[in-house]
């Protein structure tokens, strides 16, 4: 036992306040050094677990041995989303308030699994879900003080999941999945297969609707699609409608796919995930089209709207579908507030009981940031990426591969697969930035997503220097 | 637009060292004083909404303002799930060390969905996972350096679900869900019914198998309804037996239950949730008896092992069951890394795709600790809750509801319901401490859980004085 560790074994206050200490200047230090990483990871498989102990340790060690480890085992280890130089996948970005609120969370230590076990964790999650609403001008039927609501999910793929078992509680509450079939583009997030399979549903009852020129779903496609099941005897009950997808930043033409929806009485899901939180720039609210026609919508501010891992925000029009598929009541939960109807138990609203204060995080990027400074920051991101867009368009050695409304912009070499190929994986080994690929159109494609709390433009431009040169 | 926030609109490092101080300090505030507090808030549904505006901030707010409503609004609306007096449910306990390993992955702000975005998250994660194994006496077959391996979950729900799924896959790997039949306790966790209903099983698929006098699964019950669905030709295909109930701890006889699974071809998978914890006190290992039979395992720190939510820990003796139900793989997925099969990708684990860096706090907690100081704190709880067992027993006016072979005891007041009743609200209602009840035999009961991470003895005794004193 070393002197750090009192012989009750817990870390006292007095302790946690210096040990706290050193990890918020850890924290501060990494925000400053980030852009100085290389952004990508080059550990080889294995790298890191052969260099710490195969068993636990049988005495307590001192904090300050594990934030060594942290510096020598861990961070080569890391891929650094945080850096203004990733622009790989999707943005994850984080702040200061976002961090600092998940800290009061992890030390306030409450359960909010029912509105009684935590009655400001619950009410402040409704209102600040409610501010959303406002926040991005999404529609009315989102607000907890009609019909609707939001909650707080993991992530897109939760929510979706969500989504699916809501539809499938509308279209088939005693389970009997015999012939339903589930929608959506062959560009949408892989999320969709796995969320239809986990449902219980075949792979086979999910269509996947063929896309325009634009990567958007054709939706005369879908109506024909529904039309040719309908005829067979099937039962279609759920489409997913993507805003802003994964590969492309697409956006399918959620009016007309809510046409669709409603002639045939099909739950519509629309899918926002990394896009949505574009809506808090106000020209940029063509992202929320068709959206008063949704059934249910959720995008992540753990994406792009500086607030940290896990924070999707789900909304139902009817949160009566989405408690039906989700309610079971035993003895132990049963509490008088609860059964008066007079609170939300978010426990219903997902497959987890237990949760997190995941709102104070939320709660504290809004304010810290107002309305105004999301604007600022997204509206730059956008603008910055509408820059680099010019840039690509004025190189003839480059092609723009897809539209790019909002901030991830694909594109490639006109040498071919091999020479896109080749550049990113140079591009990747420099260490200077990280970008991924996808395909289009059958052709190799570069994605560059922009959108880390402190990407600059002159991290853009550092970028296009650099895939210029090595072009 | 205030002094704290500078043009940019962001947190500069130096202002999160300044903030972030001031958080660790309301932390550490929190730890001492939250002996004092009223366990149970006695906040009324709306009351901790309406002092908060309706509509988010148009500008930037000062983070003092944030952290005042942090005092006035959010802290009267909490249950302290963190007080030495907080008896209720289940124990929440955190500590220092995984306060601070959670607010380290939320500064680092990495995404583990892939080992490519992120090795060191996986490996640490693959590591921790396998120490555990070697800290509770868990059986081989769940090493990761076999066909096996662990994975941190949100919630043992989840984990249930993930089980659910692999069986599911094993049994019908289309999806053909006719017949399929899953099993558990009457006194199994609702999230058993809550998970099979998600994976798409109509409720009436799930048998809920009568236990014994101490509430137990009766295996022999669980053999015949498996024969009776067989010979009915339904295709009987999950067992979930619970190694410690959330109502009474009661315990499942996992090995005659995993002799009626290998005569089936059932997966079997044990929900430890709150008990497994246990096992880290080798005199307490019976709670792994028949558990290197088992399909599938999960426990959560989160409940007893001084990690803040969320962690389970979820085991799998075959992965490749697992990864076959949950995987798809997008091409903007693909990575070379993943395509050699050198390394584990998290996302095939579990329903989400997107995951932070849980493995941190786990592995702080561990060093900080050491096994010794785990087992010493978790034999004191079993301790404590022997005393007040034996206390109990020496009272005319109580009566144990159940046996408790761990740290929760299920007691009652012999004057029946309506004197249990008053007694449990007029204990909640002093603030002094917070229990929650069950029905056992039909009958109201006490649960009085012991496993805070500051409780001692003097908690209890002063809990057990209330509760003769109100009696």
């Amino acid at each position: 036992m070393t002197t750090e560790v009192p012989r009750s074994f817990h870390m006292t206050p007095d302790e946690f306040r210096r040990q706290g200490a050193e990890v918020i200047e850890w924290i501060a230090r990494y925000m400053e050094q980030v852009e100085d990483y290389p952004v990508l990871s080059s550990v080889e498989p294995g790298e890191v677990r052969e260099q710490l102990p195969a068993t636990p340790p049988e005495h307590p060690e001192p904090f300050e041995a594990v934030m060594a480890d942290l510096d020598r085992v861990i961070l080569p280890g890391v891929t650094h989303w945080q850096s203004p130089n990733f622009f790989a996948y999707f943005p994850a970005n984080t702040s200061g308030p976002s961090i600092l609120g998940d800290l009061l969370s992890s030390g306030l230590g409450v359960q909010g699994l029912l509105w009684a076990t935590r009655p400001a964790c619950t009410e402040l999650e409704t209102l600040v879900l409610d501010w959303v609403v406002d926040l991005l001008g999404l529609p009315e039927r989102f607000l907890s003080t009609g019909d609707g609501g939001g909650v707080i999910q993991d992530s897109a793929s939760s929510a979706t999941l969500c989504a699916v078992l809501a539809a499938r509680h509308r279209a088939a509450p005693d389970n009997d999945l015999a012939g339903l079939v589930a929608y959506t583009s062959e560009q949408a997030h892989s999320s969709v297969e796995k969320d239809v399979r986990v449902a219980g549903l075949p792979a086979s009852s999910l269509r996947t609707i063929e896309v325009d020129e634009r990567f958007a779903l054709r939706p005369e496609a879908l109506a024909a699609a529904v039309e040719a099941d309908l005829a067979a005897g099937l039962r279609p009950f759920f489409v997913c409608a993507t805003v802003g997808t994964t590969s492309s930043t697409a956006i399918d033409p959620v009016p007309a796919i809510a046409d669709v929806c409603e002639r045939h009485g099909l739950w519509l899901h629309v899918d926002a995930a990394m896009s949505g939180s574009a809506a808090v720039v106000p020209e940029l609210r063509f992202v929320n089209d068709g959206l008063d026609r949704a059934d249910s919508y959720c995008f992540d501010p753990h994406k792009w709207l500086f607030t940290n891992f896990d924070c999707d925000c789900f909304y139902v029009a009817d949160r009566s579908a989405l408690i039906g598929a989700l309610s079971v009541l035993p003895e132990y939960l049963r509490n008088a507030a609860s059964e008066q109807g007079a609170v939300i138990d978010y426990r219903d609203w997902h497959v987890p009981l237990g949760r997190r204060f995941r709102a104070l995080k939320l709660w504290m990027v809004i304010r810290h940031y107002g309305a105004e400074g999301l604007r600022h920051h997204i509206r730059r991101h956008v603008a910055l990426t509408q820059e680099l867009v010019a840039w690509i368009e004025a190189d003839d050695r480059f092609e723009l591969a897809a539209p790019a409304p909002l901030n991830l912009v694909c594109f490639r070499h006109v040498g071919g697969d091999e020479v896109n190929q080749r550049l990113l994986d140079e591009l990747n080994a420099s260490g200077a930035l990280h970008l991924t690929h996808t395909r289009l159109d059958d052709r190799l494609t570069l994605r560059l997503s922009i959108g880390q709390t402190h990407t600059e433009r002159r991290h853009v431009e550092a970028a296009w220097d650099r895939i210029r040169t090595l072009a």
